[in-house]
C-alpha cells in the first residue's frame, strides 16, 4: 500500500499517517518527493487490513490518495499458484483441451433432455447443461421444473455418459442440487451472492462461476476467492458478457480479452458462454470460434432440439444443425491449431 | 408488440408471422409501409408471452425487429395504480414527507448502536440502520455479528423509539431477520436474487429494495414486481448509484434523475442512498440535499459515532458532526421549500 | 510513480528498473516488502515522462504494475491554484453567484431569438445561448444557419444586454465564431478534439468546455489543460450527462457528484446542463435545482419560445412557462440558502 | 414509426396525434388494443422527419412512447445495398481477403519508418500506418512530426510498395493529408466530428472510420453515413474497443461481436484494431486471431521496430518478433480455414 500526500500536506499530517502504521507494528517507508510525500507500507497486509486501512487513511487530513500495490485475491492468483488448474469431473478434464458444455436453457421434459443429450453426445461435447430453476428477469416468465428437472438431468446424464451442470440459486438449495448435478453453476446475477458462494464452496462439488454483468476482473476473482476459501479448489470461471453500450443488436458485450487476462492472473480454467454473451443465436458460432483462438478452456452453449418451442431464451439457442456446424468448426480449429 | 419486417421480406415471411399469432387466437394488424411491412399485435400479452413471442418471432426469417409497446412491469406501475403508495412502519410513513434512515454500516456492539441511535433520534431522523451480515466484496473482510447483531438492533430501536432496517442476504435467513427488524433490506447485489425476493415478499414485512449497479429502470421495477407479486404491497425503492465511468473519485455514479423517472412511472416511494452512491463522506451532504430537491421520499445515510474506527466502509460514513450538519441543512430545505 | 514488482521478480529484474531511472538522472527508492518489492520515484515527472515511462516500465520483465501518484493535470488543479477562478464576460461573473445560461438549441430566425432573449432577460438569466452549427448525430437533420445565425445571436445579445455563447465545431471556424460570440462552447463530442481545443484556447475568448459522454474526470480536466496551456485562463467546465445504462427514460445520466468532485480538484467554475443531461423537458426542473444545491456555479438550459415547432432537440427544451417556473424556483433556493 | 398511447389516454389525445400526421399528408393507422392504442405511421420518413416528429410527438399529452421501426442509416445499410463493398487502394482490396495494416503509432524518423516498412512488407502485410499528428489525451505528450512526417510516410510507402494510412484530425488539414496518404483515418475521438467527416468525405479518398469508445452501432453507422453522403463510397469501419468496466487490465473492451453485427447490417468492410482495443501488447495476438475467426476483413496493429523507445503508446506496440509471430499465426489460420 502506498499513501500519497497532498502537495500542501503538513509535516504533522505526514506524521499522523506514519504513526497510524507504527502503532500497529508496521514500519512505513517515507518517500519525500519534489512536490509531495509518499508513504510506502512494505508489509503484507491481510485483505481485511487493506480494506479498513484504505478507508481510514483515505479519510485523513492531507492524504491525496491511497493505492494498493498488490492484487486483492490470492488463492485465485497465478502469482501464488503457478500451474494451471484442471477440474476433473468423471472423465472430463476442464482446463485440459477444449471442453464443450451444451444443452437447453431450461429442462422442459425427459424427452427434450434425451433429444438434447443425444445431439450433445454425438457432436463430441462432454457436459450437458439444463436449468431446473430459472432466474428470469420477470416474475411472470417460466420458472423451471425444480427437483423434477434435476432428476431428469441426472438420469439423462448417466444414460448418455455426460457430465452434468445446472444452476443453484440460493444457499438452502445447494444440498439438493449437489445431490443430482456433477457441477454447480453460480449464475451471473449471483456472482456476489456471498452466502451462496460459501455454501456452494462447502459442498465440495466443482463450482462453475459466471462473471456478473458489471463485475470487474478483480471482483470476479474475489468471488472465486470466496469459494476457494471453503477448501474447494474446483472452481471454473465463465465469461458471459458484460453490460453493453446499447441493447439494440446484442444483449451483452462478450469481453473476450478477459480470457487472456484471466489466464494470466489466475490459474483457474476459463470457459466462455457465447450464447448469453451475445443473446443472439446467429452470433454464437463466430464468438465460439473466437473463444477457442483466444485461449479459453471451453465454451458453454445453449442448444435446443427445437428452439422456436423453447420456453425460455429461445432466440439465443442454437438448433441441432447450427450446433453441429459449430462443433465441426471447432474440430477444424483443433485439428489446424491444436 | 410490433413486428417490423425487413425491406426485402417476402409475402410468405409476412404470412408466417401473421399465422403465428392467428394460431394462438390473436388477430394481428398488418401495416403495409412504403419500404417494409409492420405487424401490430393489439392484444394484451402476458409477460410470459411477451418474452417467448419476442424470442421466437425475432428468430423468424424476414423479421427485422420486434418492439414491445407496453412496459414490462404492472404492479409497480403508476399507469395501473395512480396514487403514490405510502409504506407505514409504526409511526413512520415512508412516502409522506422526507424520511431519514441513518446508522452505521455494520452493527459492532451494543454501545456503538446506542450511541448511534441517540444521535439519530436527536437529529430528528426516524429509522435506524445497521448491518448484521455484511456482503463484502472480499471474503477476508469483517462479516458481521449475525443474530447477536439483530438482537442489538431490535433492542436499541425499541429503546429509542426508532423503526429499524437491516439487510437480509439469503432466503433461509428471511424468517430470522423478519423476527427482529421492522424493514427488510435487499441489497444492490441481491436485486436479482429471485428466490430471496420471493421469500422476502412472503414475509409480509416492508421491503427496502436497492437498485443493482447495472440495473436499468425496467429491471429494477421488475425486481419490485417479484416482491409485489407475493401480495406484499409494502415496497420501497432505493437508488444507490450505478456503475461509474471510473472509480478514481467516487465509487459509483449516483443517478439522481432516476428519482423523477421512478416517481413518474411507479407509485412506490423512492429513497436515495448518497453514502453508497458516492462512497465518499464529503460528497454525502451535497448529494443528500440534491435527493431532497429532485423529489425523493427520503435518504439513507451511513453515520458512525467514530468513523475512523469503523470496521467496514469507514470512508463513506459521516461522523456525528457532519451528520448533524446534514440534518440541519435538510431541515432548512424543508422549511424553505416544503 | 511507484513500480510494483511481481512476487517472483528476480533481483536482476529489480535492478533493470532501478537502472532505467538512474540512467535518466532520477534516483529511485527501493521498498523491499514481505512478498514483493516496490520502487518509488520521488521526482516530479513531466506528463510526457509519466506516459512514456509508464509504457516502457509496464512492459519490462518482472513488473506487476505501475501506479501514478500524482494527478495528470496541473493548470486546472486546485492543488496548484487554490482560489476559485471567476470568468468574467461583460458584467457576468461565472464562478460568482449562480449563472443561468438559456436559449434555444438552434438559432432559427431573428424573431425566434428576440422572443427567446426577451424571456431570458425578464427571468433574470444573463447569458443567451443558441447554436449556429448543429452537430447532429444524423447527417439528415437540420444543420444550422451558420454565419447568418451568429449575426442574429450577436445582435440580439446586444439589444437585450445579454452575454452570448455558441458552439464552435472546428479549428478553422474559431476565428469567425469568436468575432460574434462572447463565449465559445466546445461540445461534448469535441471534448478531445485537440486541434480545436488549442485553436479555441488561442482565441483568448472564454471557453465553455462540455464533458464528453464517456470522459473520466481526469480526461475532462486534461482537455481543460489543453485550453489553459494556450495562456487562456478563462475556462468554464460543464457537466452534461454521461453514458446511460439504457436510453429508455433519459438520454444520458447526469453525473451530479461530478460537481463537488470538480470543485474540489479544480479551481475552474462548473456549470450543469440538465437539458442534455436528461434529454427530457420534464426532468430539467428537478435536476436544475439539484445542480444548485450540489454547488454548481450555474446551469445551461434549453428554452424555446415554442418547443413543438423547434427544429432540433424539441423534446428537451422548456417552454416559456416551464422556464419561468424553473427560474422562480431557483430564486427561491437562492433566497432560502444563498 | 409507432406511437404508443398511455393506458388512460383520452380520445382527444389520440386524435391530436392522428391529426399531427394527417396535417402533414401522412395517413396513420390506428391500432386499438385492449389496454391502450397504438398509432402506426406506414410512410417512409426522412431522418429529419423521424427526429423532429419523435421529439414533438414524444412531448404530446397522452403519449407513452415513440418507437422507430426502421434503422436510421441507409447508405451504410445492407438492406439497401446487398453486396459487400470492397475498397480498393492500389493493389490492396479491403473487404476481399484479410488485410493487415501495421506500423508504429507515431512517425518518428525516416529510419524508423523504413525499418517498420521493411518488417511490414516481409511479413506479407500490405498497408503501412503511422501518425503524423497524434491526438494525445494529455497536452504535454509528444504531438507528432506533422507535414514532415507525412512526407516520410509517403516516401517509404512508395519505396516498399505499401499502401499508406494516417490520421487526419481537423477539416482544414484534410487537403494536406490527402496529398500524401492513400487512406485517411478518422480517429475514435473524432467519430462524431461532423465537419471533419464531411470534409474527409469530399476528399474522395478512402476513409477509415474508427468507432468512438461510447458509440452505439447506430451512431457508428450514422457517422459513416456522413461520409457516404458526400458521394464517397469508400468507407472502411474499424472496431477499436469500447469503454471498459475498469482500466486495471486493459485500456478498452474490444467488442468483437460488433464484427458480425456490422457485417450483417452494413455492406462496408470491417477492420479490427486489437492494439488500441486492448492497450496491451501481449493481448494483441489472441485478439487478432479472434478478429480473423469472427469474420473481420482485416486488422490494424501497432508494431514498432523498438517498442521500448517508442515516443507514444509503447506498451501496446508489438516488437518485430511478436509481429512476425502474429503474421505467421494469421497465415496458419488462413491456410486452415480460408
Amino acid at each position: 500500500m502506498i499513501v500519497v500526500m497532498e502537495v500542501r500536506a503538513t509535516q504533522t499530517q505526514v506524521d499522523s499517517v506514519v504513526n497510524f502504521f507504527t502503532d500497529r507494528g508496521i514500519t512505513p517507508l517515507v518517500l519525500p518527493g519534489e512536490d509531495r510525500t509518499a508513504i510506502g507500507i512494505p508489509a503484507t497486509l491481510t485483505t481485511d487490513q487493506r480494506t479498513s486501512f484504505e478507508a481510514i487513511i483515505g479519510g485523513m487530513e492531507g492524504v491525496s490518495k491511497v493505492t494498493q500495490t498488490s492484487y486483492p485475491y490470492k488463492l485465485a492468483s497465478r502469482e501464488w499458484h503457478q500451474e494451471s488448474s484442471v477440474v476433473q469431473v468423471g472423465k472430463v478434464k476442464i482446463g485440459k483441451g477444449f471442453t464443450v458444455i451444451a444443452g437447453p436453457c431450461s429442462i422442459e421434459s425427459l424427452e427434450q433432455m434425451r433429444e438434447s443429450a443425444k445431439i450433445v453426445k454425438e457432436s463430441g461435447a462432454t457436459v450437458l447443461r439444463g436449468g431446473a430453476f430459472k432466474p428470469r428477469t420477470s416474475p411472470y416468465s417460466f420458472q423451471g421444473l425444480a427437483e423434477e428437472g434435476l432428476k431428469i438431468l441426472q438420469g439423462v446424464g448417466k444414460e448418455f455418459g455426460l457430465a452434468t451442470i445446472t444452476e443453484v440459486m440460493s444457499p438452502d438449495m445447494v444440498e439438493m442440487v449437489a445431490k443430482y448435478s456433477d457441477i454447480l453453476q453460480i449464475g451471473a446475477r449471483s456472482m456476489q451472492n456471498f452466502p451462496l458462494l460459501v455454501e456452494a464452496g462447502k459442498s465440495g462439488k466443482p463450482i462453475f462461476l459466471k462473471r456478473g454483468p458489471s463485475a470487474t476482473i478483480d471482483e470476479f476473482l474475489l468471488a472465486a476467492e470466496y469459494v476457494l476459501g471453503q477448501n474447494n479448489a474446483e472452481v471454473i470461471l465463465c465469461e458471459r458478457g458484460v453490460m453493453p453500450l446499447d441493447r439494440t443488436y446484442t444483449r451483452n458485450t462478450l469481453d473476450l480479452s478477459a480470457v487472456p487476462v484471466l489466464k494470466e492472473h489466475s490459474h483457474l480454467p476459463v470457459i466462455v458462454d457465447p450464447s448469453h454473451g451475445t443473446g443472439v443465436a446467429k452470433y454464437v458460432l463466430p464468438m465460439a470460434k473466437a473463444a477457442y483462438v483466444v485461449g479459453a478452456d471451453g465454451i458453454m452453449v445453449e442448444m435446443h432440439p427445437n428452439p422456436t418451442k423453447a420456453l425460455s431464451d429461445g432466440s439465443q439457442a442454437l438448433n441441432p444443425e447450427k450446433f453441429s456446424q459449430l462443433m465441426s468448426e471447432i474440430h477444424r480449429l483443433e485439428a489446424a491449431l491444436g
